[in-house]
């Protein structure tokens, strides 16, 4: 057997009272502009800037040089999974941040609504239709489609131009491509079985396809559904077991719960906004050892390639740094699961800014927080899975190892 | 079977007449003080600074990020066994430190002299005795406790409060927890077989406990023994074998002659000073490849929270880096084994400044050598598994892999 890190850090732990406080801001790294600043640089951040100079920074790396993750690896590395070891299929996050439930006989999917023309698709989100007018589509759904031959077959509303597929029957399986051409103005993509016994799932799956389209016939925008990340339920090590850590997450999306979920977090109900996320995280204060809080916008604006709006969020993410730290947290991390830079509208393999601000640091060498100070800090380029390891030896949880 | 440095390592060795010299300074890392400084910042440290702007500098990392490396793990990583792989028990080290001979059915383990009151512990360290005051008390041990069932008993002094306890008999084995409640204020703990085969050990360790006692409840301060770290002695690839080096190591503390000799160094025996220490390394020029010297006594203020004494222990250093200089080493080595932050009185998972000086380095970079330069350096941070390849490379004793 390989050597399994959460394994031999579990080993070391001693719980202790301490407070954690992971922000992550999605998609936080970025590259310079015309003026040779990242939104992080560009950004004004006096609070930020404050904790770095209290702070170990460095930068991490997400899955391996070179890979781009996606939020599932990105988030997984964070929370100390080796993202390789532990492959999520995305419907089963878009799932369990949906609170559905899902059980052996379960195989989830995330669907897009789209937009099609005969058999070409021309807007893989549909114009983005609100949630309110996609939720209406998927009641129609749910009235037409049933089952498809012995298998349930049931839509749950999402976000936006989202939804969830579940299907439920004997002999499913998830091992089977996404049906969904990637790009716009390319034809339908069906999908078809990677193994033999994930052959009923696919024809199943694209029947589903046919009678969708049938039934969306008549819809001006929403008049399809792109279907991938075809997923049962995977286990997982327990990280309120694994790091001995009363957990809970605080996060607006779907996927990002669904993540926290996934590994057993507490998911703490809040609101909206930034805002909202730190009046939940200051009213749940004394009820967890550990706050994972995710910033959403960071990464839509990144994805948009809206450089100023991105600068913006951070902005607001710094104007709420302030009440964490009146909160006393121990440990303080800030950071990414990935980089988002709005010169490539997508998440990047570039290395993520990080930085940890608890008592014993080797404070003094960096003097803001961004992508250049994390690359010069104190802590060099690490690998995500080594953030929670880190985590617990600023919280004073680890024991020496050896004598 | 998972991959092998070492081996790897040693495939590429080709040996030449290169001297190399491996200075570790103990637990040198440590976090700036109120001023802004490390010991290492606030020493004044002109030479160790003029080899800095020679060198390549970076940090390591002892075992793991996060993870606070025993000194057995801590010098391991720096000969270039992968601690995890092989962990070693305190006792094994301190026996072999004390020349005391380990065969195959003993059980060595590591004691302190401690002082309890009623069954509470109430000094693990009684008080730190002078060594004298120590083996006076040992010499007790050994004329009252001779046996315990079938199993010899030996007890042999070390420093201070500390000394080695021997079990020698058939069936033994070190499988047993540490009889040793860790903090002062608890009661005195027993040991417990950790499986079934080492149920002997656990029966007779703990009636030796209560032997112990006995023997020494008119003591005013040694008047109990705290027994840990039980080991066998283990086989470890033999260092001079796997790097081709004849290897000498120059160490006043038990702790790293022990671990020195386990790797299959030479011992060569020098005076209690760091002045005595660069003395043998001089003397013995001729007869090593490579040395190991190690300076104890940073640690110990770091331990104990002495930045003023630490800085002095650094300046002390200093002061020797001529004599060393003019033996004309081809690689000179300065770092440590871990970080042990005055302001933690412990070791610590934080990296540790090294710097190789050698022919073929990108010097110039670097101004000082301390934690931020070293941070920023030009090899970045590594494992300290990776010192001793460096080490190779830069005395030119390692071939070119593949053509």
């Amino acid at each position: 057997m390989s050597f399994d890190k959460q394994q031999f850090v579990h080993e070391l732990i001693s719980p202790n009272a301490s407070k954690i406080v992971l922000l992550v801001m999605d998609g936080i790294g970025d590259l310079p502009n015309e003026e040779g600043l990242t939104p992080l640089m560009k950004a004004n951040t006096p609070n930020l800037d404050k904790v770095a100079q209290m702070s170990d920074l460095g930068q991490t790396i997400p899955v391996m040089h070179g890979i781009t993750p996606g939020s599932g690896p990105g988030h997984l590395g964070l929370f100390g999974y080796d993202p390789i070891k532990y492959q999520i299929g995305r419907g089963i996050l878009e799932a369990l941040g949906e609170d559905i439930e899902v059980g052996e006989l379960d195989v989830v999917a995330r669907g897009n609504f789209a937009t099609i023309n005969g058999d070409i698709v021309v807007d893989r989100r549909a114009g983005r239709p609100s949630t309110e007018e996609s939720a209406k589509v998927v009641e129609k759904l749910n009235a037409h489609i049933m089952e498809i031959e012995d298998v349930k077959v049931t839509f749950y509303p999402g976000k936006e131009h989202r939804f969830v597929l579940k299907l439920t029957g004997e002999g499913l399986s998830d091992n089977i491509e996404d049906a969904d051409p990637q790009k716009e103005g390319k034809p339908i993509k069906y999908t078809s079985a990677l193994s033999t016994e994930a052959e009923k799932t696919a024809r199943i799956v694209n029947k589903l396809l046919d009678r969708i389209k049938e039934v969306l016939k008549d819809e001006p925008k929403m008049n399809f559904a792109l279907v991938r990340g075809f997923s049962k339920y995977p286990k997982l090590p327990q990280f309120p077991e694994v790091y001995k850590l009363k957990a809970g997450a605080i996060a607006v999306y779907p996927m990002y719960k669904g993540l926290a979920k996934l590994v057993g977090m507490t998911i703490i109900p809040t609101g909206q906004t930034i805002e909202d996320e730190i009046e939940t995280l200051k009213q749940e204060w004394n009820n967890y050892d550990f706050f994972f809080v995710h910033v959403k916008k960071t990464d839509s604006y990144g994805e948009d390639g809206k450089f100023d709006e991105k600068v913006h969020v951070i902005e607001n993410v710094d104007k709420v740094i302030p009440d964490i730290l009146a909160l006393n947290p121990d440990v303080l991390v800030v950071t990414g699961d990935h980089s988002t830079p709005c010169a490539m509208k997508g998440h990047s393999f570039h290395p993520v800014p990080i930085m940890f601000c608890a008592k014993h640091t080797r404070k003094g060498l960096s003097k803001a927080f961004n992508e250049f100070e994390c690359a010069r800090g104190t802590l060099g380029t690490i690998h995500a899975t080594d953030v929670m390891n880190l985590i617990l030896a600023y919280a004073g949880r680890l024991e020496k190892f050896g004598a």
